[in-house]
């Protein structure tokens, strides 16, 4: 990398870094105001970001948008009237989609309503109820043992009452039918490699999609509420979708500098998996792969037999994988302006090889004399050059079914490596694509 | 295992050994009174076994149907008169299918007529000779050695004329026309692994069948003369067979303690295959795997290309590997109430999980609200626990193509345990059976 | 081997190697009378050798035919007038498809045209233009180094005129429409391993495939130049040789004693390939496999997805892997008369498992008696023979699609041993032919 471009990417790192810590305070849930904070703000950069609105109580196959959640503020009281849990100082703080409540009550009831993480006593754990109707408050094993016995007062103000759920859809008009899908979720309260890493870097993926000379392919980038939220745009979509993805990706865990990572679709070998694979194997090298059955994120809706769409999952520390994974441990330290620049450059790579990726074939019987066209050094005896090498293995293999991206993983090279050479075949007349991008 | 079903394990292999001990003493071959004998006495455990004779002459495929052979005794009188070989005391003693002789002979004549084996100088061999008019005696090397010069008289009291070949054949119907067949054989004389254990277990198999509710599969055990009476068994039955057959075994060497073996089918991968590996692996963990080019015995018809049968063999230790095979001393020292209860457990896993086997697809559109079912804990934020997991790989993986065994290989746990996660999934209505069982 | 068999032998490489001696001062190139010259010497042993001339000028497929060259003779002289370079010593001290030239020139501007080894002092390097009007000399590193400054003079009496490309096609009918393809090159001057090693075991292949009983395939050997020659016999023959061609192999750097090798087809897995592997397995055992990717022969034309044959290589050290290689240094030292043999031995036994390559399919349902035919030991007991074995597995795998060569593989033994057997069991109607010779 050059010395400008590394600076460059220093300074989308920031960027990136910034927009996170802008996040990082709203507090989040499957539905309510806090989405749409979120959105409303992502919306500053993609000023085309749709909102949809899914009113509570529809049936989105097999579930039912719940009741909206919003809180104002949640708090406990001590013995001696002090506040000494407040979702002021942070979100986590409140069980997701607790009940109002406001009350007195001893220690011994309280503890039936708290929760801690014995094995990181400093942090404060993620704790949702969704589809259960309860209240109840995280804090630090460590504060939790300092608790002393007494009254306490509890208040959780909060509504639960019918509203929608939230989610934004980016979309990019191509030129063909086919499109690029990016999933990522908006649901999580102050946590910033799962979750902000995933909305943050597909933001910037998609600033940086307008910018793109795009060859054919459609993009959709969709910021949900995980699970319901990627099941209700499903339910919108699903026909279009099935006709449309060539490839998708689920963004999540995506800032933290300590690896890379990719969880393989349901089928394994996608078009998605594909370039997953190639992309991290040459921009990375080392990096972690995850089968099917080690899911957790949205892979599960968009693998699921009867949706069966080509998407796999690119991250850096997986979720469940690291000791800070749902604590609020979870911060801004963790995923750093390095660490997001990783994942974006990643996901990067990954769409240049798919924008990249062709079927050709070799348009003359035998080999093509490519001095006569001037891409051979004129002198034999010496080794054939690389570049010669790669121009012939590009015509061996174009037999009109291997598409780019397996001869490059063929001849172990990163496909943009391959792309000055397949210009001029193409140039010359000795490539030609074979019937559109190939969408195996 | 609780202390209640070992017992009754135990119990059960008690039971087996004295069938067994009954049936040591009888003089087998591949025809004669005392297949007829065996088949009698195992019916008194199967009512409804039905006995095929066959008679000599009869053309099956490319073989025929040889001459009836029966035996009265065997005996040798050395130069003092006294009997030293007797059949009275081991039926071994006597080459199958001898020809009738009694006259006197020198000892070097008699040397061209004796069977030993040098390498085991306490054991008597066991030989045939089915197909070439011949007669012959068999002893230890160490009796051999001893015999002094001298005239010697030989008597063999045998018949070998036109009579028939019997074989068992025990059938429960099934609801479907689909069956397991389990075939073993009854033409060896007193030995135990090879072959008492086979009928033994395959009987008792039987009896166990005969109480379980079953689902829909028939089920075919035979109990044939090893070869020719497969054969015999084949001609009558192989357009039923080819039509019907899901899966099948050939139980022998099955009451060892030693070791547990399986030996593939010719296509290797059949249903039958990937129930007996699954079995074995999830029952015993360590098993010896054998190919087909190991076979030798009833797999060679089963899997001969214009029979093409999806059978494999399962066994303990496999014909030919253990040192007192085809001797007198693979006895019922070698074959204990413990191994032939593990031959049985075997064989029986083996059924359930064919029995078991389904293929799924899922209904809903993305993973159904496990929750709204009751099958899923209220409260997110901890690790879903290993039922759910399995109820989601239960659903990723039912695509309507793949079954309940490559499900159960997949993540690595066996059918039976999945089954519970089934059956709730099956009530809730989120599995449905694609169109019947599966036969792959 | 019998000291028989290998004293012929002997004689066979002494012979091949006769005939390299006789073929090593030749002038050859692409075009020109050297190749006509080894043709015509070729023509001796091989009488319905057909020669082919192609016009300069001739497209063939991306090419034309290049003006014809042909040299008188090449020399340099020093400051002191005499002789220090001079194809008359060495036909690689001109670099090949040099232009005419003639004049006195300094020893800087001389240095220009001139090409040497660094790394191999003592080797002349081998330097072609054919495709770009050049000219230039090649010399030792060691005699380069003590050239003198002063005046030199240099001539290059060669024509590079109209005129055409020859190559040599050798045919042998058979009575099916298929056809096996060698292919070797005649266009490489005073070099041994690289490329007449080739050429000569190609014509004592032809000579023995004279006086072989052969069973339907037709023989069709080519001596061409590499590349342009190869295309031009192509350009003439592809409809007919894409019906025709069931295996073919590429013949080259075949006549040292260092290693035998294979490179793979671009299919990898073709009758070719299947053949050189098992040939190569079971007559040297250990030898080198190359990928598609190591190509850089006539492979790149037969294996080009437009052309698209079944054809592989076979050789000893690959062109390229060897010091020596495309340098004086290639010489009768190092192509032996054992290397030779070796070569021809190795291509000889592939060409028989292609010649006794047969699907069968077993006649009988289930085995049949072995013994009705007189092919098995009358006394059973004993272990079934290895013969037996062979006998029982060629039945048992003989289903109409698993060809004899992957019986052999499948058996781990060579294809020629299993032919006695096979022999047998087609007497003995337990074994047909199942439609023709595969071409798998």
């Amino acid at each position: 990398m050059t010395g400008q471009s590394s600076s460059k990417n220093e300074a989308l790192g920031s960027q990136m870094h910034a927009l996170a810590r802008r996040l990082f305070p709203i507090c989040r849930s499957i539905t309510g105001d806090g989405v749409r904070q979120t959105l409303s703000i992502l919306r500053e950069h993609l000023p085309t970001l749709e909102i949809t609105e899914v009113p509570s109580g529809t049936k989105v196959f097999d579930w039912t948008i719940p009741d909206e959640w919003n809180l104002r503020e949640a708090w406990i009281s001590g013995p001696d009237g002090r506040k000494i849990v407040d979702t002021a100082t942070n979100n986590l703080h409140v069980v997701s989609y607790s009940v109002p409540v406001r009350r007195r009550l001893s220690l011994d009831e309280l503890q039936r309503h708290l929760h801690s993480k014995p094995e990181l006593p400093d942090a404060i754990p993620y704790v949702t109820s969704y589809y259960s109707r309860n209240w109840g408050f995280c804090l630090s094993q460590r504060q939790r043992d300092a608790l002393l016995p007494g009254d306490y007062e509890v208040c959780i103000d909060a509504s639960l009452t019918s509203g929608s759920l939230t989610y934004g859809e980016f979309r990019l008009p191509g030129t063909r039918d086919k499109e690029i899908l990016l999933s990522t979720y908006v649901c999580h309260p102050s946590m910033a490699n799962n979750e902000l890493s995933g909305p943050i870097v597909a933001t910037f993926i998609a600033k940086w999609l307008m910018s793109l000379q795009r060859r054919g392919f459609g993009y959709r980038l969709v910021f949900v509420p995980e699970t319901i939220g990627t099941l209700a745009f499903l339910s919108r979509s699903l026909d279009e979708l099935k006709r449309q993805v060539a490839a998708g990706f689920v963004l999540t865990c995506i800032g933290d500098e300590r690896a890379y990572s990719y969880l393989a679709s349901r089928r394994g070998n996608t078009l998605a998996d594909r370039a997953a694979r190639h992309s991290l194997k040459h921009l990375v090298g080392s990096f972690n792969t995850y089968d099917y059955l080690d899911r957790a994120s949205d892979e599960r809706q968009y693998g699921f037999p009867t949706v069966d769409l080509p998407v796999c999952s690119l991250m850096r520390s997986k979720y469940g994988t690291y000791p800070e994974y749902h604590t609020s441990l979870d911060n801004l330290d963790l995923v750093t302006p390095l660490g997001l620049e990783g994942g974006f450059r990643i996901v990067k790579h990954a769409i240049e090889c798919l924008e990249a990726n062709q079927t050709y074939r070799a348009t003359t019987v035998g080999e093509p004399q490519l001095g006569r066209y001037g891409l051979y050094p004129s002198l034999g005896g010496a080794q054939a050059s690389e570049q010669v090498r790669v121009m012939l293995n590009l015509l061996a293999y174009s037999d009109g079914e291997i598409d780019l991206l397996a001869i490059a993983d063929l001849i172990a090279r990163p496909l943009p490596s391959l792309l000055p050479a397949v210009r001029k075949l193409v140039s010359a007349g000795l490539l030609a694509p074979s019937d559109g991008h190939t969408e195996r």
